[in-house]
C-alpha cells in the first residue's frame, strides 16, 4: 500500500495559517497575481476568448464573478472557465521552474469565488499558495513520465491545485478536502495533443472550472475515493509510469514550490529568451544602431533552432517561432512582448532587414536558458554578450519594477492608464484588501 | 501515420441520414430511452442527486430543461450534469454487451438540448443513436486494455458519444464535428477508483455535460487537434496500451451498435441475474410456497462467490452483494427490482429464513450470465432449471412489457400512474414526436 498522500495533503491544507507563510512566498504570490491578471487581460479579446464566451453565455448563471479585460459577467464556474482559457492564451504566463503552469488553473477560480463571496485578499492568496504546492508536488511526483506519455500537466495536475486551493478558501475540513482532491483526481484531463489549437488553453480553464466545482462537490457532501492519488486505480498509477509519492508530502510548509516561480519576461517560447535577451543588453549597453549591425551570431541550445528555426515567418504567430525574427526584433525595439510579435511588426522592412543578417548555430553544451550572442559591427567591432541565465529565471528574475511594465504592456488598449494603476495598486496590496472583489472589478474596462 | 479516424467518424455522422437507419434499431433507441428515463427518474430522490444539486443549483443559468424526477429546471448544461449522475445512481442502466453503459452520457444531453430548442424526437433518436456508435466504437477500439489500466470507460468514451449526439443535433458539419470530437478528447476522464462512492455517477454526468460543451463550442469555431483520436499524443495511445482505430470506421452504417444494447432486470450485479432468473421461472412454473423449500442450490460461474458472496447481508446495499439474498427474495417476491433491495427487505425474517437455505457452487464452466438452479423440496421433490442465458442479454433479451413494468417500479412513489402511462407512451411514439420537450416535462412530478 503507498503512504494515503492524499489525506496527508488534505490534513496539511487544512492545518494551513495564513500566518505560517514565509514573507517571501506572500510577496511572490503578488507578483504571481500581477503576472497573471496581465495575462488573462491582454486576451480577452482574442478569438479563442470570444468563441469560447459565445458558445458557453447562453447557459452562463447569475452574474457573479468579472470576466477579465471585458464588461460581461458570469456565474462563478463560468467565470473560472473563461478566466482560465484567457490566462493561457498568449502562453505567457508563470512556469514553475520544473513542470505547471501554476496560475492559469488556480486563479480564476480563487478570484471568482473570493468575488462573489466577498472574500479578503489575504484569505485569497493563502489558498493560493497552498493550491500552488498542492498542483506542483503533485504533477511532480509523476513527473516527467507523466507528461512524455502525452498528458499537459497543467491541467492534469491543475485541477488538484484548483480544487485545494478553493477548498480551503470555502473552509473545507480535512475529510471534505480528501474527497475535493478525489473528485479532481477523476476529472483530471487534456492532452498535448491539443497543442497549438485553442484546446491548449481550454486546459487550464477547464481545470480552474473543474476543480472549484470539485471543492463545490465536497462541501455538499459529494463523496470519492479517499486515494484518489495514491490508489493502484488512482491518478498517479493510471495516468504515470512513475510515481513518488515523497514528492508530494515530504517538507510540507517547509519549502514552498512557489518560491521556484518564473514569469516570462518575452512573448514567446522559453527557449529563445536567453537570446533576446543577450541582445537587449547590448542594445542598451551600445546604443546599437540596426543599420550599424552588419550580422548577429547566436549560439544557443539545439532546441532553439529545432522549435524557433522559422527564417522567414510570415505573421505574428509564426514570428514567435523565428530566433531570427527574435533577436532581430529585439535588436531594434529593446523589448520582445506581445507588440513585437504582430503581423505588422514581424513583416516590416527595417526588422526583416535585420532579420536576414541573424544567424543560429546550436551547440548542445548550451543550456535552454541560455546563450552567448556576437554582434560584428559594420565598423569592425564585435561585441559580446553571455548570458549565462535568462531574465525571468529564478536564478535571475523580472524585478517587482518588470513585472509593472509587462502588465501595462498587455492592458495597454484596454484598460485605462488609470485603471492599470489601480490593479498594480491592489496587487501590491492584496493582503491588505477586505474584499477581493475590489480586484476583479478593477480589470473591467471602463464601457 | 494512423488512418484519420476522427475525421472519418465525423463525416459518417455528418452525412447520416434518418432514413438510413433500421426499424430494429430505431426500436431498440425507444427501448433504451425508456430504461435510461427510469433509472434517471428512480433516483431523483438519492443523496448523490440532492448533494450535486444543491452544490451547482447558485451557479445555474436559465431554467431550460427539466431535472428529471424533479421539478427543479436548470440551464442545458447542468440540466445534463445532474441527468447523467442519476442515470447512473442505481446501476440499473443499459449495457452495451461488450462495454459502456451507452445511454447515461449520451440522453441527458440529447433531451435537454432538444428540450431547449424544441426539436423532434426523430432528430433526438437519430443522434442517439450515432452517438451509441461513436462511444462503443471508440471505447472497443482501445478496450479492454484501456479498462484494465483503470479507466470508467463510460466517461472516458461516453464524452464522445455525447460530443458526437450532441453535434449531429446542433447539425454541425464535418469539420465542426471534427473539432467536437477532439474537444471531446481533451475532457475524457473517469478512474474506476471511485466505484463504489458518488464520484461513479458523476463520470456519465461530466461526459454528457463535457460532450454537449465541446459541441457547442466546436460550433463557434473553438478549434482543436483534427486526430483528436489516433494522435501519437491523442486519446488512443496516450490512455491504453491497445488500439485498433479500424473497430472504429468498418462497416460503419452496416452494423449498429445499438443493436448489442442489454437492459438489466433486476437491481443488482450482472453475474447474479442467471441466479434470480432460474429462482423466478421456477416459482412461476411451479408455484412454489418459501415454506415448502427445504433447500436451493445454485451453480454459478466463481466471479458470483467472489463479487457477490455476502452470507448474511445486513442492508439494501450489502443485498445486492449477495446472491443468497437474490435468490431467496426471487423465491419469495418473484422480483428483484429496487424494492426488493430496500433495507426492509433485506432483513425481513421471512427472506433471512430462505436465503440460510440457499447455497452456492463455483464452477469455472459456466459462463457469467449462465447458472444452474436446483430446488429440493421438503416433499423430496427436486426441481431443476438451467438458466444458458439470463433474462436482459442480448441472446434473451427483455420485452417491451418488461421494460414497461420496470419503468412503472422505479419512477412508483415519483410520478403519478397517469405520467408513468404517459412516458411509456411517449417513449413507442417517439419518432413521431413534434416536440421532445414534451417527453422531457412529462418527466417531472406534479407538485
Amino acid at each position: 500500500m503507498s503512504a494515503p498522500v492524499t489525506r496527508t495533503l488534505a490534513r496539511y491544507i487544512a492545518d494551513s495559517r495564513y500566518a505560517d507563510l514565509p514573507p517571501a512566498v506572500v510577496h511572490e504570490a503578488r507578483r504571481a497575481l500581477l503576472n497573471w491578471l496581465g495575462c488573462a487581460i491582454g486576451s480577452a479579446r482574442y478569438d479563442t476568448v470570444e468563441n469560447a464566451l459565445l458558445a458557453i453565455s447562453p447557459f452562463a448563471g447569475p452574474p457573479q464573478a468579472a470576466v477579465l479585460g471585458r464588461t460581461e459577467r458570469l456565474d462563478i464556474l463560468n467565470a473560472a472557465l473563461i478566466n482560465g482559457i484567457s490566462s493561457h492564451v498568449l502562453d505567457y504566463d508563470d512556469t514553475h521552474a520544473r513542470a505547471v503552469h501554476p496560475s492559469a488553473p488556480v486563479l480564476p477560480a480563487l478570484l471568482a469565488l473570493a468575488e462573489w463571496r466577498g472574500l479578503s485578499g489575504a484569505d485569497l492568496v493563502h489558498a493560493f499558495v497552498l493550491g500552488v504546492e498542492t498542483e506542483c508536488r503533485i504533477g511532480l511526483s509523476v513527473f516527467p513520465e507523466h507528461y512524455e506519455i502525452g498528458w499537459h500537466i497543467t491541467g492534469t495536475a491543475g485541477v488538484f491545485g484548483a480544487a485545494a486551493a478553493a477548498g480551503k478558501l470555502l473552509g473545507l475540513n480535512e475529510q471534505q478536502l480528501t474527497w475535493a482532491l478525489g473528485i479532481a483526481a477523476t476529472q483530471s484531463s487534456g492532452l498535448r495533443e491539443m497543442f497549438g489549437t485553442m484546446c491548449k488553453s481550454l486546459h487550464p480553464g477547464r481545470a480552474a472550472q473543474n476543480g472549484l466545482t470539485a471543492a463545490l462537490l465536497a462541501q455538499r457532501g459529494f463523496t470519492s475515493s479517499e486515494q484518489g492519488i495514491e490508489a493502484p486505480r488512482g491518478f498517479a498509477r493510471v495516468m504515470s509510469t512513475k510515481f513518488e509519492p515523497a514528492i508530494i508530502t515530504e517538507g510540507l510548509g517547509e519549502h514552498y514550490e512557489l518560491s521556484l516561480n518564473m514569469y516570462k519576461p518575452y512573448a514567446c517560447g522559453l527557449v529563445v529568451h536567453a537570446a533576446i535577451d543577450g541582445c537587449i543588453q547590448l542594445k542598451r549597453e551600445h546604443h546599437l544602431r540596426p543599420a550599424d549591425i552588419e550580422r548577429v551570431e547566436l549560439t544557443t541550445n539545439p532546441l532553439v533552432p529545432e522549435l524557433c528555426g522559422k527564417r522567414a515567418p510570415a505573421n505574428g504567430l509564426e514570428g514567435k517561432f523565428s530566433v531570427y525574427h527574435a533577436a532581430a526584433v529585439a535588436l531594434i525595439e529593446e523589448a520582445a512582448g506581445e507588440p513585437q510579435f504582430s503581423d505588422a511588426v514581424v513583416t516590416r522592412p527595417d526588422v526583416v532587414a535585420v532579420r536576414e543578417r541573424v544567424f543560429a548555430t546550436a551547440d548542445a553544451s548550451v543550456r535552454k536558458l541560455e546563450a552567448h550572442v556576437s554582434i560584428i559591427m559594420k565598423d569592425g567591432r564585435v561585441l559580446k554578450k553571455h548570458v549565462e541565465h535568462a531574465l525571468g529565471t529564478v536564478e535571475r528574475p523580472m524585478s517587482d519594477g518588470d513585472l509593472e511594465a509587462k502588465f501595462r504592456v498587455l492592458t495597454d488598449g484596454i484598460l485605462s492608464r488609470a485603471q492599470s494603476d489601480r490593479i498594480i495598486t491592489l496587487c501590491w496590496g492584496i493582503t491588505e484588501l477586505e474584499n477581493a472583489a475590489a480586484l476583479a472589478l478593477a480589470a473591467v474596462p471602463a464601457h
